[in-house]
C-alpha cells in the first residue's frame, strides 16, 4: 500500500531547473527510473542541459502546459515566483494533483499557494534542507538530498493524505522529515539559516579590498554562503521579514555584550564566550555523527 | 650566500607544540631534514607525541633548557604565554640568536618581545596565515604552510639581518612572505580573522538548542572556526581590543543598514547587499586561483 501511494507520483513537474530543481530530478531517476520528470523553466538553455543531464524527460517554457499531466508539481525556483507561477498553472493542474516547493521560507509560501490553488490541489509545504552557494543546473547532484533534513509545514487546511504522500516522496530521497507549522519552520530557519546567510553576507562587505589578501581558510569558509544567489536571498529575505529582524536583533545583543566584555578588558567572560560556541558546535557535530552511524 | 644565512637555522626550537607548532616542526624536517628541532611544552604528553609524529628530534619542560642552543626560537603558545615565556628564556639565549612567533596579534607582541629581549636577541613579529580550528600536535600536518601567506611586522629596532633571514626562512616553507607595521597587521586581522571568529562564535551562541537539529551545512561552515582554542581567542581579543571592537562597530553599522532595507520591503538594496557580497567574494576567489597557477 505505501508503495502504491508512492507510485502514484509517477508524472513529476519541477519548475525551476537550477541547481536544486536539477538536483530532485537527478534524485528521483535514481531511485525511481520509471518516474516522468518534466521541466519547467524560462531559459531554453536550462533546460536543454537539464535534459542533457538526465534532469528531466521533457522540457517546456510554459508551466500551465508543464504541469497538465503532473501527479506531483515541486516549486524549486526563487520564492518570489512562486505566486505568478502558481497563478499561471492552477487552471492547468490535474484533479488530485499536489503540489509542493523547496522554498527556505513557509509562512508567505503557503499562505499565497492556498489561496491560489484552493480546491484545485492539495499544497504542502515542503523544505529541504539541501543546497549549494553554485548555481544552475550544471552543478546538480542526484545525492544532494540522501541524509539530510526535509521539514513539511502543513497547516489545518492539508489534506492528510497529501501530507503523508508528499512526506513518503522525501523518505524516497533519503530524508529524514520532520513537520512543524510554517510560522515554527520561518523563526527557526531565520535564525539558523538566514542569519548566517546575511551575517556572511555583511562580513565580506565590510571589508576592504586591501586587507583579502590576508584573508585565510577561516573567512573564507565562513563566508562560503555568501556567494548565493542574491535574487534567491532577496527573497528569502522578503518573505521572513519580521523573524529575520528578530534574529538580527538577537544577534547584535550578542555582539553589544562581546564589546562590553572587550571594553572590560574581561579575559574570563570573553573564554566563556568562546568555550561556550566551541562546545555547543562540537555537541552539535557528535550528535549528526551518532545520527548517521545509527542511521547508516 | 643566500643558503648559508638560512643554513644559520640549524638549531631551531620550538615553543609550545601544539597544531601549530608540531606543523611548523613537521615542515622544517620536510624542506631540511638535517636541522635539529627541540619542542618546549607544559605537558609530557603533547611532548612525547611531538617526538613521536617527528615535528621535534628533543623536548623539555623548561623553556630556558629548550632554547639554549637555539639559532631561532618560535613562539608557538596562545599569545598571553608569551610575556612570561620570554622572562624565562630571555637570559639563556645565544649571542645572535632570533627569535620570531606565530602569534595571531602583533602590536603588543612586538612591543613586549622588544622590551624584554633587548639586545639579547633580535625579534622579527610573524604571523603565518594558517590553523585550523584543531587543537592538538596529534593533528599536525607538514603542509599547513606552503602557499599560504606570512605576515612579517618589523619595527625600526628590527635589525635587518634577522628580519631577512626570517622572511627566508618562511619562504623556505613555501610561504609568500609581506610586511607591515604591527599597527598596521593587527587592524587588518582584526576586520579578515578576529572579526570572523567573533561573528562565528556568537552564531552559535545566539541559536536555540531545539533548532540546531534543523542546520545545514551553511551553518557549519560559517561557524567552523567557532570550534577553535577558547583560550587562544581570549588572548587574541584582549591582545587586539581596539582594532577588534573598531571592527565590530563597522560591522553593526552594517547590520543597521540590512535591517533598515529589511523593515522598508526594499528588495533592491537587500539584492544589491548580496550581488556585492558575491561579486566580492568570487573576485577574491578568482585572484587567489589564479595566483595558485602562476606559482605552481
Amino acid at each position: 500500500m505505501g508503495s502504491n501511494s508512492s507510485r502514484d507520483f509517477g508524472d513529476i513537474t519541477i519548475v525551476g531547473v537550477g541547481l536544486l530543481g536539477g538536483s530532485l530530478g537527478l534524485a528521483v531517476k535514481a531511485v525511481r527510473p520509471g518516474a516522468r520528470i518534466v521541466g519547467v523553466g524560462h531559459r531554453r538553455s536550462s533546460l536543454d542541459e537539464a535534459l542533457a543531464v538526465g534532469a528531466a524527460d521533457a522540457v517546456t517554457l510554459d508551466a500551465a502546459e508543464g504541469v497538465k499531466t503532473a501527479d506531483l508539481v515541486i516549486l524549486c525556483t526563487p520564492v518570489g515566483l512562486f505566486e505568478p507561477l502558481l497563478r499561471q498553472m492552477a487552471p492547468a493542474l490535474k484533479p488530485r494533483c499536489v503540489v509542493t516547493d523547496v522554498g527556505s521560507t513557509k509562512a508567505g509560501v503557503v499562505r499565497t499557494a492556498e489561496r491560489i490553488l484552493r480546491d484545485r490541489a492539495a499544497f504542502v509545504g515542503s523544505h529541504p534542507i539541501a543546497g549549494s552557494e553554485r548555481r544552475g543546473v550544471s552543478f546538480a547532484r542526484g545525492d544532494l538530498f540522501a541524509g539530510k533534513t526535509c521539514i513539511l509545514t502543513p497547516t489545518a487546511r492539508t489534506p492528510s493524505a497529501a501530507l503523508k504522500r508528499v512526506d513518503r516522496f522525501w523518505n524516497e530521497l533519503g530524508m529524514r522529515t520532520v513537520q512543524m507549522t510554517p510560522a515554527r519552520h520561518d523563526r527557526a530557519l531565520a535564525r539558523v539559516s538566514h542569519l548566517p546567510h546575511a551575517l556572511a553576507a555583511l562580513l565580506v562587505n565590510v571589508q576592504n579590498a586591501d586587507d583579502l589578501d590576508l584573508a585565510g581558510t577561516g573567512f573564507i569558509d565562513t563566508t562560503r554562503i555568501a556567494g548565493g544567489d542574491p535574487v534567491m536571498w532577496r527573497d528569502i529575505c522578503l518573505t521572513n521579514r519580521k523573524a529575520l529582524d528578530t534574529a538580527l536583533a538577537g544577534y547584535v545583543k550578542h555582539v553589544d555584550k562581546l564589546r562590553k566584555s572587550l571594553a572590560e578588558g574581561d579575559g574570563a567572560a570573553l573564554e566563556r564566550i568562546f568555550a561556550r560556541a566551541q562546545a555547543t558546535r562540537g555537541e552539535m557535530l557528535d550528535k549528526r555523527l551518532r545520527q548517521k552511524r545509527i542511521e547508516g
